[in-house]
């Protein structure tokens, strides 16, 4: 069997020379096939507040390259472990949000042919309903975990019904979540009105409100949430605004009062062994980042979903991997 | 009874749009009257160290364009409930401490008539002496809840005597604290001796640190205070800085190992009940600031306030609100 | 005759109180007419690169409020000349160019009945199509100065006809621009093909370089371009990017090699006297600006156009201003 | 006849090292005597708009570093030809004008005995009249050049009397000026009327505005300063926001189309010869400063100052130092 | 017996006046001998990603303006107990790595003879190496409590040995570590392979990871950390990545999931009593820093430690301070 | 003959998308062979103040999307008329200056055989030594022009010779320039002394200072500095400092009084037809950029220079480019 292609040696070639992919792993198109791709979607036309999350892919990159091969808190090299490689930016038109979301669609079934696993890296949140969409085409209805500090169950914006604020909603009308298992995590923040609370209830969400993470501890909440999901198809969307702005700054509707990075690496940590098949970490809008913070951040989370993914892998091996035709660019 | 007027209607007319009031509310001169007045006071000639307080009213209504009407954790919709409005800037003159002082203490006093709650938004800490002079006119000595990393009952700076170091000081000499419940949260950092202790201890505040915050938790600081509080006449006081740097950078005497802004709110919230009768938000610096991150929450712990008044509101609802002539500008 | 209403008086409200309209002006529902009305619109739906101008409005406002009321390089105090006000934001749809481009149109229209001039702060370089048009519904077919980096006359981005690099062809398409009398100026970088020029010569214009201007200098300039415009009805379009973006950092596309800010406001002020009918200022994006320093270029040279119209005005003096229920918000 | 004491040796001890004086210059206490003396006055409560200058004169020493012994603009190693010293900062208080002004002056009067020249690093421009005061009781009545975008010749605001809006209407008044020779350089923007004109012009200022610097070009502008200067005792003042906010963002008044930071230098070069006997630098904040750009200007301005200083020195050569007891701190 | 030469007195010596050394105090050629000296490394040459430390100890001891005599966590006037003084900056050489150690290691034992305490400021880790050498000298192999989120026992990097990334392998190596008694907290983060913990492991690092002390608490932290240390001579080196980016975002290798500087100041503080004997608080890069918090954050542990060398040398007092000459610049 | 490779199509594939080469044009692997090739030296072991341009070559990358293929300044189309592509980072050692000279040396020397013209992007100024050395294995001694703020002939900094300050002294002994055309332009700001001047007259330097250019205009400029030049093989390096801060704040030794961005491009386009044989453009520390514009402007620098090797290429066309191989990664 061959090994798989890792990254770039950061012994050899400084960590800030080159313009490698995430976490420095080849291009999909450098190795051909891979069992896990991290894709970016460069999109913000979704966005009601603060846009920029169309720069949030290759800042993500660019901070990613700080990771290094050993994931010690999961005790996995998930490079070795598997073929993971960058396969570029999906390129969608800023123009129409609808073309927008069939081009994202279109381009995630095909990188996910052969059980190859997909972890997205935003790009507003908008872009969760065809990735959902995507992925309930492969494997059915999914259980979702939903890190954000929004619901992102509305309705309409404007007379819009595809924007940042709705990819749930849509995505529970469309039938394409497993209802049993839905849950938004670090939840706060002001709404329009209990309605709103009463609307998500109705679509089968639990809450676990940054609050909540705060009194019970990350342990306890990883254990509820576990037994809630069990071995359905999981998808995990995080939305960087889950995360207090202190963390988190590079955002587009910040909250006051959100969780710490440590306890978000720690709570995603804690879903090992779930049948992961799929992820996206979203909302990283760089002109409003400070030292790459939020880039850091937003890097490692994808580095821990992709050892989940990795993890999963290696009991279930079965993953015939996509190849690098998939995506066109 | 005629509906009170809210804010902006956000999936209507984007966030970004117009310079509405705090929480896009209407000026107090749009509707006359008010059961909560929020107010800017935009002066840092009491600073000791970075000014840019006098920005600080404005940049925290700027970040409070995100805030929506129903408040999820108090379980209360605050503008529905009672008409709050912006009473817009108390003009004050940065050239001389002495008048500024008492511009403030008159224009509180008269926006607080016929029982209108007033939510102040600094400016630095040298606000809250005419502010709670103010308080005492309308109902006799107040209990104190003081969050700050410093204890502000410093004696003199420079020989002056008034300055955002001494207010608490200034206000216990003039008999209007209720001493048997004053308390300071979020203390700590260096002091000039320990005599600064012993002198705080003797105006009657009891302090509970950033670290035992840490080390007792939310639940159990909110406990102990509401104890001391009772039904008390409460006066809360924010200078922004008790949160840690991470969380509040745009300010002028930063300290490290603060509070965060989660901790911040979830106290906040935990005094619920408790017989508020105006407070404020200070020491927003925004040039110090990142993100908007400050002005974030800043803008929650103003909305957090409101939402305390307004459900105080409706179990007392004897106000009368003052009305728009009360303020001239 | 009564005397028209000012700004406020920064002797006795400082200039950092306050959240008045551009200069501190009075907002239009406050003095019922106007003369010239300053309006705001804020989008950035259109932008290929750097979103973030739907904040440029405020940003501008913000920093307006250092103007004086006399501007001694024309010597004229526009606002004693003529009643100025603050019309707000015109609010539109971020989701949908095609509605956007209505309501900016519609709202332009109903804003210069009876003569008012209108000066619009954007927002991104699409608003110049509806602002013509709705000049055009007014005068007839404009002449247009247009100073940008950019030609603004390319014909699609991604399938898309209104986008911000687009405004000028489709005016000219639309025959709403007096082909006899149109310039750029301020042009320079790279472009897509030499058939970028061509095309836009075929339109009728003229270009005047960044270089052009450096090597021929701001007196030579202006004396050509009044040559071409004559007495026509003019309309004047600034995109900030035509400052280096050593003089406006905060815009989207940036090019290298502009002009300077005094080259700029020397240059609108040269075209004292002309037959200017309205203008717009764009592409203010404040992410990424810095200590203000885009939106003081930007608020000068929206004061110094006011100016213009204010003095026009006072020549003419026909005009009859629009009143305030023209913009409903 | 003993060596001057230059800075440190930047080939041996790296510029980022220590915390030495200005230009790495040794301090006054360490000297003991000096020809000429830099020094700082930490001083904001006399700003209208942002307020920051208060840590000026440390920023300018940090970005002066960078500098090095001889100016070949002068071909002049200022360093060796006259001893040259740091005296630290002015200890004001911010909490009462009038006790800042009267340190400001005993302590600029004390500096300057013997002879010595003294340069000062504001602070707000309010620190020029004492500065003014300390010369004339030197020299007499003085000859005046001001750089600033501002008249600062304005009477009250907020009915204060001394702020950094009106130093040099003060010094009028009060008789310090050599009104034959005053003269404002690179003046613009808006004013609160023709009037401001009309008084400035009374009080005996010529102007050269921004534009005309554009237009005359430096040359021409230094031949006519000179002509009117002669050899009078001569105050030079510079505001930093005399330059576009592009070269001195870090500033509390900015306002756009000011000169260069290379016209600025050319013109104060051109004063070689002149009878220069003191100046200041002020208007630097750094809270709005960019990778020290305005700091790095304000350095290299007050390095040609004293460069004057030590030509003129060698010149007349008459000078006999102050001792370092003069500034206590 | 003499008294100790504290800090400037604040309250009449403005803060952000004159330029003195930490926390304002003296420089050790003022007061010729010291118990403990605060020195600072500006040496940056051997990071591996961003680099800029060598800016640190300015930019710390500028933030540190803003402390206090008076301790109150540890109930300690540190600089009345002892006479603390800042020995200025070892001018180390930029372009040659073997050089810089060997002279950080001869000034460190030239500052710490007769019992003299040093604390530094850096400068990257790569200065640990030497100071831990010379407080080997004098004390024989030292305890290491070492702050990080990284391990910095990695061998070689680009073939060279002495970085910032290998100090504590080399240390081993050397002999100079007491391996009964070393130990990594607030570990995290990507590894390059298992064999880092292996190797790390072997000699004799203990890990306390950052998600430890989430779990475990503070308080447990410090007890078991205690326990291994006893009354072994300590020295405790600080990273400031140990911090979550969020605190210290001024640094070169941020890694999220880091602790508070709360945490971290409580950990420091629960070591009072134990025989720390030297520390160092290093990576501090001010071009990453954001409103002084990173700089902030250093500063008060840099307190911290020196208020612990107080209070152990007010229990031994047998030690005798270093005179200025030891360190010549 | 097959048609060049060029970027990718921005009309379809937007700009913030994709992590493609210079331009966003092809990689050198992905077309085997170019005329010109783009390459990166991220490297800044070499500076004496500010450090970070090792992150310079992606930044400018970065900044170059916005770059389009048709130079209408020199009315050429360079993508069209020659192969560019982006060779990607050279790999050097940060620990060991000698070594890395040695790594930019051999691979400039292999990226230029067969006729492939070479434009570097930096990195600090120590790299245009190596790449002298290959240009001058290439060419015999070359002509220089040289923009810079600073004169880059010094001797030894701490006792090392191969530094950014040092490369032209270095390359003058080495005999590698044609001393009959060597060429400083854009110098400014203060020097060691007068010695400096002589030495670097001495070595056959020509001075163009920054009031040069100012005073004479950029046409005269151009003209004399091409008489000196002539036919001669020539080699352009552009110290981005030779900008103003206001232009180029991302830079390490900043001075003010530079030239504009403006009169830099329009002088290098002015070198049109010269037998321009390679070029550097280095000193971009985007620690200290904002809003891109030093990436911007260094990028359009670029960008002039292949335009001006393409020019040149289609005159003498008997180029044979390099293939990929050459630089290994």
């Amino acid at each position: 069997m061959p090994q798989n292609v890792g990254p770039i040696d950061s012994s050899r070639t400084p960590r800030y020379a080159g313009r490698d992919g995430f976490a420095r792993l080849p291009r999909l198109d450098q190795v051909g096939r891979a069992d896990i791709v991290v894709a970016g979607v460069p999109f913000d036309t979704g966005v009601s507040y603060r846009p920029g999350a169309r720069f949030g892919p290759n800042h993500i990159r660019e901070a990613s390259r700080l990771l290094r091969p050993y994931n010690p808190a999961l005790d996995v090299s998930p490079f070795e472990l598997t073929q993971v490689a960058d396969a570029g930016d999906i390129a969608v038109n800023p123009f129409d949000i609808a073309e927008a979301i069939e081009t994202v669609q279109s381009a995630a079934y095909d990188l996910t042919a052969d059980g190859t696993r997909l972890v997205t890296l935003g790009g507003d949140h908008t872009i969760s309903l065809p990735l959902l969409r995507a992925a309930a085409e492969r494997h059915g209805p999914v259980a979702l975990l939903h890190f954000d500090a929004h619901l992102d169950t509305w309705d309409t914006y404007f007379g819009a019904e595809f924007t940042h604020g709705t990819p749930f909603r849509r995505a529970f009308e469309e039938g394409i979540l497993d209802t049993e298992a839905l849950s938004h995590v670090g939840t706060r923040g002001p709404l329009y009105g209990k309605k709103d609370l009463d609307d998500d209830h109705r679509f089968g969400f639990g809450i676990v409100t940054s609050a909540d993470v705060y009194r019970q501890g990350v342990d306890e909440v990883v254990a509820k949430l576990r037994d809630r999901i069990g071995d359905r198809p999981l998808y995990i969307s995080i939305d960087v605004d889950v995360m207090d702005p202190a963390h988190a700054p590079g955002t587009g509707t910040p909250e006051a009062g959100g969780v710490t990075s440590r306890e978000l690496l720690e709570i995603i940590r804690g879903f090992v062994g779930l049948n992961l098949i799929g992820a996206d970490v979203v909302e990283v809008a760089p002109a409003y980042d400070h030292a790459e913070l939020t880039g850091v951040a937003a890097s490692h989370l994808a580095y821990d979903l992709v050892s989940l993914l990795a993890l999963r892998h290696r009991e279930t091996s079965a993953g015939q991997p996509a190849d690098a035709s998939a995506l066109s660019r």
